[in-house]
């Protein structure tokens, strides 16, 4: 195992290195579980298959919070997020319930609650002006589409808040897996969209947080 | 001169054969017009630039009628369109204007009157609410957007009628000339969606031809 | 389940919402086929593979209509279309049945009947010669072609009602899983065609019954 | 001129519509600073070339600002920003410093004060270690870089606050027009970098400003 | 000059090196010229623009044989093709007429006579079945073809020669530069298309010499 | 079974009609070999797996002459090719060797045999050079490379023959599924390289035929 | 077997032909360990899964010396490297260090050790500048980096040695299999950095062999 | 001018900054030359046109020199190459030597001599192979190509020097501005070719550079 896990970072930046399980054998994702209960300090595992979690050690799967919707486990000493939800998930289709899921975790992980908004998608714009007037109070929204990533601009005409776009690869064809939908975020007709990778809910969550939860001001 | 020029085609399906102006010669233009002037045949030229009709002889500009909004001339007796309008041309944004009028002057050549609405993008959604009762009555709707096309998603969720996407190559880096508006529409999450070329006002407008004046049907 | 199912989208433009079953779990296509059911409200449900349907609940499954070859299934209480057609559904190859039948069944699940023409690629171009008087009559055609899509263009200097042309990712390598047939579709030589998203017979068909089934004019 | 200019984005969003002038004619440009400047409010230009500027009439440019390093213009009363920047713009190389500009006047025509940070690419990697103890007190950052983005990343693992990465067009060959840094930003090894549109900063400034300004939290 | 002119070329494969004027400066053109006159041996320049011949001295000038529709030259001796033509070049709209020029100057240079058809694309396909008894008896067909490229397949099930299809850059959008043609022909459903670099004239008329010139057959 | 089956194809253009068996169900095979076998008409099959022929019926099977290194099938009466070849399939690698298996027994299937030169790529130019005086003979060459394509110009460079280059999906990473292969042959330095589709050996085979049987030429 | 192996190769360069197993039947493979074990010749074999190898023969398992992290085989007659490396290979991930054994095990098949330094993506910064002062000696180093590519250019503005980058398919979304990455590193910031193709850890060790063992100078 | 021009980066790395004109204004070129005089230390530019350089001031001309066939010119003081020559520098065609140029001059501004093969494409193989015996003892190549980039594997297979491809953009249609070219080189089936961006001479012979130059060995 040449690993050099950087425990340093929460310090640093405030957000501490996850781990990616897709791709991974389950010794290396042991490994790095042993290497966090060891230090006592709780570590963020995403893409992680119910095969995945299931070939853990006994030891391991205890000591591990693993949830199947968002793929996302959460291993040691760990809190729910407590106080009113300072971040909007708003996803547009039920096949994106996934990727907001795993925003939803990561921001949980870092003790941040949120106020998920599923199913909203713009071909039945009625659902999202019904939320208009809540969404409108959140600093951060994390927006989560594919297929044509309209959802973006609508949103992003509606409220005042930071709006982190998250496309996923829902769709066929045109879709090109979820590229379609990122550059739609990219070129939104709305002012100051920003967007994470594709599927990347946890990106998306992690821009929440910094945005969220700012160093001190310069002096 | 080796043209084969297609003067059957409106007898067969309706549409005459449009002369796409760009890339050709002054020679070329003049010599095709002079073809329909002498059969006194109406003939609509696409894509021409205030420098290709300036370059066209006297007697020529004098029989052709040149709008440069579309970049579009007609050639030949021609009458502009009477009686109530059966199409809406919506447009987002205002360099998409452009490409709407080259739509709305196909239209008029035929002899159908445009409903025209632009500048709706919906960023500023109130814009195009504003009139949603208004377009809901018609049958056919062309929708002019770039950049990320949310347009088409929204308007094909709010009305009944065949909605045709004309993408255009309005905006940059990510807007891909044209190609992000138009992976938009074809992965519209409103259901029904149909789209044209990029920046193909004229053939928005064939393809409205062609819905509103149906063959008669099969015994 | 986050549902917030568009129920009303067929009230407002004559097309309800359907579920794309492609990625959904058992339980999600059950759980919405029951909100269907306990409303008495036929839905139509697409890209259900013959695993999905033998997963449902006994009960569910007496009370939806799968057809394997398209892959759709109908569910509550429904009748077959009557009448003549009105729409033409002209397919290339073997490979794009699948794709056409979708649209078939999609028209009939609104009570339109299609007339269905197959097998009619332009390498054999008396195959489409001879259906040629026939298909001059439909006010709308739904053309369906992978690899080259040069059907729709053929097809469309032929005929003058609508041409919607479902491009399909037929082929290999330089077919580009479907995008040379819909780029194909967009740069078409005949006037007025316009294309649906890669494999989407669905897409089609909703656009037909756009066209055929007009709001009453504005006043 | 077919204008619904969108005056109540302001109020709406706190940011109010802009104009790109890059494709616009003199007139057009002319016509909307008229309607700002009817109504004494603040309107922000984007893109206009120093010929676009010097086509207006003498008392337009008189009541316009116009800054050629960046391509922007405001028209109508304004005043310059005040107090401590929040936001550092950090750029790569010397032929990205016109889009840094794009942001810094952006922010500074919505009274946000910037510390600009330039041609610290990470090929001189002393040139941004020697920021970072500075840099790591800004709530929001904005990274401007070409060719590979690296910038994006190695600045996302040294600061905790808000990094908005801004890919430029600036390279040749495989830089891909910007693509490149774009695809760099999002797959960015360092967690949560979100990105703006290529060359878009006026876009990363309009997200810095919605990730400063929150509206009040929901109650 | 650094040239290594392949003079040997038409000795060993039938075919000489021909000169590329695109982006060669006239010194070069002129050295390249030069070379060949000395040797007393003809030279086929090709994307040769009017300025490039108007900047050549006089003397080569007079011993080049310049074509403005097809932008070649020939230098040296050179005698036109006789006797009757056993090549067929077929183009589809007048914007690819350039191009199939090109070929025909190219077999004209070997002493091959070129049969062509000109504008004859499917939308109007009476233009292209009236002159299939003829196009039959080829045993070699250049098809020139832009946008959709449906020329190409309708061709191919026709005649029984060999197609080499030549895509163009004609057409915008969704023609993507040619690709969509070129991508169109190697999808063929038509069985035995092949295809040259998109407008590339010369090289069809290479490919047609090499097979009508086959070398004796092995022993 | 919807099948127009176009069996005229030989008598018009000297080549039948093909089954692509990729995608088709072990029922739509059977049933197009059952009608040729009707008709006492040879058929060929490409692209069918193993399985695929395994699933037919035996006596179906025991009428079917199946090749598994080229998966190709041929229905019907049938005899090997006689008489000297005048094709030689060259292949670079030997991933490339069962694409040109498919060109061989395509060609032999027509009656034509084949000289088979195979693992001759340009990383150990010898391999090649030692065949130079043997493929000059041969009027038609049918090369067979992926990756980098280099043996396309290498080959067209030495001999005078007709080059039909096959892209073949061999290598990772840049090589692009074939589509580097591809364009490699269509900008070849060599003159007159022409492509056939990626891995489309079938398609190399039917040109090769069309070049080596020309109809007669026109009177 | 058509195999013309090009045993003459490392003679000739200094590098043999290695053989890529994937893609190939067992058959193949045992095939060519057999030449050479019968020619008493090292051969390196890539890209073998543990199925591949598990199905030799056991004579031929006997004398390979199979490598499952790296997917390597040797067969034949062969001895570690030894003496102190000349190479340093330096991986950014987890996920990339598969790539990195591929080249640390080429390496070692000519007899030269490599020095590996793994897990020091740039988003933990202190991870790579621990390494520097050691990294600054090496000749040449391989960086193996996936996602955006950017220790490349970090790593190529602290050392003055050859900088190979091997970018790998790591990612997913816009990390687009690795082509960002690769472009990343062709664009990099920092001089003189050169690329191999996606995951070819093989390919990046030969162009250390060809830097690290030059041929003697010309005279 | 906000520089921080990086004139530490030589004796960190062996390589200096080098600054890029494309892009830069004449005032930018002007201050950077003048920072590098005033330090009496010599400064490579690249891609400056004959208009940059007549643009500068008299007294900044009269101390630069110019090389319009490269586009380069070298600030301060500097002195040519002496001694034999350690690299090759190989070129396919008259359209790549530009690129060539380029490269060479870098070498010289560093103090390496390079050996120039200019129009060695691949077409005319006898071209390389009467330099093979030369070119094998050079332990540098530089391999400048364009379009199809067969020179690139060709070279690799006879040479045992490092091979360092540069790609040009060279070509039209499937040329895709460099990128086959540039993709050939990285799936060439030589091995251990490493690959350039395209069109970088500058980057090709830094690259040369660091192999020629290897830091001390570690200890």
């Amino acid at each position: 195992m040449d690993l050099r896990f950087d425990f340093a970072r929460r310090a640093r930046i405030g957000l501490g290195e996850a781990v990616l399980c897709a791709g991974k054998s389950g010794q290396q994702i042991e490994h790095v579980i042993g290497l966090a209960l060891a230090r006592d300090t709780p570590l963020l595992l995403t893409r992680m298959s119910a095969a995945q979690f299931d070939a853990l050690s006994p030891g391991c799967r205890a000591r591990t919070d693993y949830d199947p919707r968002s793929g996302t486990a959460i291993a040691g000493p760990w809190q729910p997020a407590a106080g009113p939800p300072r971040v909007a998930v708003v996803s547009a289709g039920s096949s994106d319930i996934a990727v907001a899921h795993e925003a939803e975790r990561t921001l949980a992980f870092y003790g941040e609650a949120a106020h998920a908004v599923h199913d909203v998608g713009v071909a039945g714009l009625w659902r999202l002006l019904e939320q208009e007037a809540e969404l409108r109070h959140y600093p951060v929204l994390i927006a989560v589409a594919g297929m044509d990533g309209a959802l973006f601009s609508v949103l992003g005409g509606l409220v005042g808040g930071l709006v982190i776009a998250v496309p996923t690869s829902t769709g066929y064809g045109a879709a090109r897996h979820g590229r379609t939908a990122l550059f739609s975020a990219l070129t939104s007709c709305a002012p100051g969209i920003v967007a994470a990778n594709i599927d990347n809910g946890y990106g998306a969550a992690c821009a929440a947080l910094r945005a969220l939860r700012p160093p001190a001001a310069p002096a």
